[in-house]
């Protein structure tokens, strides 16, 4: 083989090791990253997603919330749009209720708790109303048996929400 | 006068009436619109600016809060700046905190009540340690003795963090 081809060789090589990792980088995967049951990731970005509502859960979680959006999610919620379509995205963020040093009557976000999400795949998720669902502590998703409890409250409860509890906040 | 002059006349009287009200609309002002000591109008497009953090403010009150951060606020969220530079926006969003009818233990946004800014303009507001603040309800600035309370609060409470109360929900 010539020096040429080596060097040729040496670069295929080199490109093939940025464009692995790019795409690792890109889907923000790593091994055991996606919630059991429906294979959901952290989204890319999604702290900086526009806010649906916040909401206040009572003991014993004790917990502040925030759902936030994807584009895709906040425009159908801006025009009424039901079921939402493919490609929503929502996402809750959680911490612990606690009283501000500063201000006697509030509560803020202590500790963060969970994060959950959940992802509209009409296709993919057709057994469970087109909603895969995913909860991470800590960036770790949780066990099995907590993505068990997702579809079978929201079904219940908000059916005719398309499966959403969360409105928008007016 | 020629009829071209004339003409041209109109032309020029049109173009100034266009650009005045280009300019009403830019500034999103109405007669009455600005809140008083401060002259803090409702920000366009605030309500799709990033989330800092929820809040719960307890009876009497009995409200469920978000603050918003337009990009340069949230710029110096994220990177620990203090104080909070020029252009920097804050917005405050309440809802009356009422029981969700879906699942017992939320509470959720019922109706709005107040909307609230503040501005960072180091020259502008120089004696109120650079923030303008507005507080609106349905739309319209809240009266001056309200406004009279802002300052005094933020600076006795929160100056060393430029007197604002929120920080970022992690």
């Amino acid at each position: 083989m010539k020096p040429i081809h080596l060097a040729a060789l040496a670069v295929a090589i080199a490109s093939c090791a940025l464009a692995a990792a790019l795409v690792v980088r890109a889907d923000g995967m790593e091994a055991g990253s996606a919630s059991p049951i429906y294979g959901v990731t952290i989204p890319n970005g999604y702290r900086s997603w526009e806010l649906i509502a916040p909401a206040h859960e009572a003991p014993p979680l004790d917990e502040l919330r925030v759902v936030l959006g994807n584009p895709v999610a906040v425009q159908a919620y801006r025009n009424g749009t039901l079921p939402f379509p493919d490609g929503a995205e929502l996402a809750k963020l959680a911490w612990k209720h606690v009283p501000s040093p500063e201000f006697e009557p509030a509560s803020i976000p202590g500790a963060a708790t969970t994060v959950q999400f959940m992802v509209k795949d009409s296709r993919k998720y057709a057994a469970t109303g087109g909603w895969g669902f995913g909860r991470f502590i800590n960036g770790k998703p949780a066990d099995e048996a907590q993505h068990r409890t997702c579809f079978a409250c929201h079904q219940a409860r908000v059916k005719d929400h398309d499966r959403v509890f969360t409105r928008w906040a007016p």
